[in-house]
């Protein structure tokens, strides 16, 4: 082969593969000389090939440019839009779950992040402006492990307040509450350990037990009480539980928060038999009745809880700032951190530390939990609206998550992958546990402001649960 | 217990573990008093006495805040430097080796990190302001893994220029270069198979081996020519290795570099024996022969190579973005960190890739590798200077890292701990194998500028190194 047309298909298949894309300036000659080792006269060669194959026009003063019909070299992508699979692995339908929410053509009801108009986007970008301009190069290496110092005593304010006594010392800052949990989980835990979830639970809870090698017990949890005590203390005798995973207050994808008395009663059991609590407590301020509710760590002076949050729920989203106040464990989370991901990127911490002492957080709390309590009121109405009677709604004194339990054996799956079709995307019960108790559940975030669109997708949700009765009346008046 | 002497407990508490420092604002009366439930006469009578007590001082029209000499509260902090064990956790170690190099008062020459200095932190700032400015709350969302679209393709466009064919979708950013490797090694592999890592090697490769459950073969790797490659051979005859993670561009903490023949060979041995490779290319750009090194991905075309590299040694410190060229593997990492981090910060993604699209980054790196020269120079020629003519020091052609042999037998254990008590770290060759043949070795980042304290420094460890080998002497002499 010529080496011009050695450089010309390499150059098409970068076209190809979205290296370049219709408009961007090519690498200049001298450029594609100096790395490419070939000569000048052809590299220009090439270029000119390709520009009569019309993948490049030249602009004169300026360079080679790739063309706007160069689009029809791209290959097509795969289909995006998840299929219906006979089996499907459950790690990568989340994960198919979680990228179609990001479709903007796609009303997201299956994210698990609340609507970011919501968050301060202003005073948060006023805080970032605020670090660029005054962060200084040492301060990379200042906020390793564990992290901000003015982060974690601002954190450690907040617990004082609460009447927790948590040092700053006992905090590490991580990427998001999802480090912090599983790094409090790894902590805790050797493979092989026992460890208890709830069931249905947040999804990540289950995936962290596979990654880990853990085996788990999920203990059952109700929409109105929570989680059943009786069957923890049941599975706490039965097996050498090391660790309970679990959510007390506004439960994901529940919405049910864990009675004062029962995390009380929680913690004594968890003493009692010397198992740990990893705590995720991410919407503990997101209660829309106005009651704020005492994490399990209120009731532990023994450093039995490990009290896992973030901002990304009730503040901000991307920043990926979260902490665990883990006490005696906090040292080992550290280097575990180190091993991992090293830390928490240091503009966000800082731009977070200077947001906290800059603004009324609690103040934009209060005006969120309004909203999400008021947006909650009309996507409930309008579901209760559009979707047939036999659908039963549950919804929780806080947090912006709908718990819509369908007829028995409708399969929430099949209403995902239809109503994906017609651009809504829901989050199906099987997501949040390892059994099929929840076949026929789906989650529904209504964090989103209510319109038109959303009042249709109702409709929509609601004629296709309507075709799958049909559906299954069909079936059953058909059987022999 | 009188209820006010509850909250006057509670508070000192707070102020000895660091909740409150001297100078800070407590909450208002009226805060105390909403979020304790007590009575606001029982509130002011607490504040009254910490008032009395010198706890607290009031200050008309603003409140009470924590006295200056409340300091003598405070707990005295655990001692900060490492003391020397008969036996030391590995892991434990590393950890204290980093936390010692984030004390001011300490000259980082045991830093794995290149003076923040030397990075364009104007430009990057400027960035970062630029985005604080055009950040949109929905970009939180568009840029979950696998990471913002633009930074991608600026990726693959420098692949491209490097002859390197690396499609924007085969990238996913990560949390550094350190969650790149780790997801890296996830993906292919599970708990019990083998591993092949260098010896010595960076860290964070064995700890990863270890976390993972995985078992490893170490091979030799040498100061000049790098890894063996006829004991990589041997050792994929003997055992089923699934994957190697090793360095192949100034390698750390050896400087060495893999020629391209063995690269080249490097690879089709892999792929003969269909093992990955984890290849930790972090130093990439870090050539200061004016030479550019190829990673081992330009040889291969079949998907064995995952390529991880960051911007954390070269360009900016603390932004925590990092990469994997994954080809095939990108979806499985993608699941992966989703389940582990959830993604990389947003802003730190945009910062970044407005950086690389208006400035010249290669400008900045050919700056950087001509200081970076500079300082190893003159760092090498006082070591040079001030050690004793036993001691060997290797030096590479890129990086910033001396690594320097002691006479045999000497621990540069020993010499970590003296120098510590001097407000000097090193690196101690133990950090970097798991076994002991790098007892007497230690790495020694010369990326500081050089002056007056650095060449006290180097004074200072040829005494100690001195003294030890003294010491040796004598334990030699009154040997029977």
């Amino acid at each position: 082969m010529a080496k011009y047309q050695k450089l010309v298909d390499e150059i098409r298949q970068q076209i190809a593969s979205g290296v370049w894309l219709p408009g961007d300036k090519l690498p200049s000659l001298r450029e594609q000389v100096a790395r490419s080792g070939m000569s000048l006269m052809t590299v220009m060669h090439a270029y000119q090939v390709l520009e009569s194959l019309g993948t490049l026009v030249s602009r004169p003063q300026s360079g080679y440019y790739v063309a706007p019909q160069a689009e029809f070299l791209r290959q097509p992508e795969a289909h995006q839009k998840v299929q219906l699979a006979e089996s499907v692995d459950i790690n990568t339908f989340i994960f198919d779950v979680l990228q179609a929410t990001r479709d903007p053509h796609i009303l997201p009801f299956g994210s698990a992040f609340p609507d970011p108009d919501l968050f301060p986007q202003r005073a948060l970008m006023r805080s970032l402006n605020t670090v660029a301009h005054s962060m200084k190069p040492e301060d990379a290496l200042n906020n390793l492990p564990p992290g901000n110092e003015a982060l974690r005593k601002t954190l450690a304010q907040r617990y004082a307040m609460q009447g927790i006594a948590v040092a700053p010392d006992e905090i590490v800052i991580t990427n998001g509450a999802m480090e912090a949990l599983n790094l409090s989980l790894q902590a805790v835990t050797e493979p092989g350990d026992w460890v208890v979830v709830e069931n249905p639970c947040f999804y990540g809870a289950l995936q962290a037990v596979e990654r880990l090698k853990l085996r788990a017990v999920a203990i059952a949890s109700d929409p109105q009480h929570g989680l059943d005590l009786d069957a923890l203390r049941e599975a706490l005798s039965r097996w050498p539980i090391k660790a309970c995973w679990l959510m007390t207050n506004y439960q994901n994808p529940l919405g049910c928060s864990l009675s004062d008395e029962k995390k009380a009663q929680l913690v004594s059991l968890l003493q009692e038999k010397g198992a740990f609590l990893i705590e995720d407590d991410v919407y503990a301020e997101l209660g829309t009745d106005g009651e704020h509710r005492h994490p399990a760590r209120y009731w532990d002076s023994q450093g039995t809880v490990l009290h896992c949050s973030s901002f990304s729920k009730n503040l901000v989203a991307g920043f990926r700032v979260g902490w665990v106040a883990a006490g005696r464990h906090a040292a080992k989370i550290q280097r575990l951190q180190l091993m991992s991901t090293l830390s928490t990127s240091v503009p966000m911490q800082l731009a977070l530390a200077h947001y906290l002492t800059s603004n009324s957080y609690d103040r934009h709390l209060r005006a969120l939990r309004r909203s999400l309590a008021q947006r909650k009121m009309l996507a409930r109405r309008a579901l209760t609206r559009w979707l047939p009677p036999e659908v039963n709604i549950n919804d929780a004194q806080g947090g912006y998550f709908l718990w819509i339990e369908l007829p028995p054996d409708l399969d929430a799956m099949q209403l995902y992958y239809r109503a994906l079709a017609r651009n809504i995307s829901i989050a199906p019960g099987k997501m949040f546990s390892s059994g099929d108790q929840y076949a026929n559940y789906f989650r529904f975030n209504a964090s989103w402001a209510w319109g038109d669109e959303q009042e249709q997708a109702a409709r929509i949700l609601g004629e296709l649960i309507r075709t799958l009765l049909d559906e299954q009346q069909k079936r059953l008046l058909s059987q022999p």
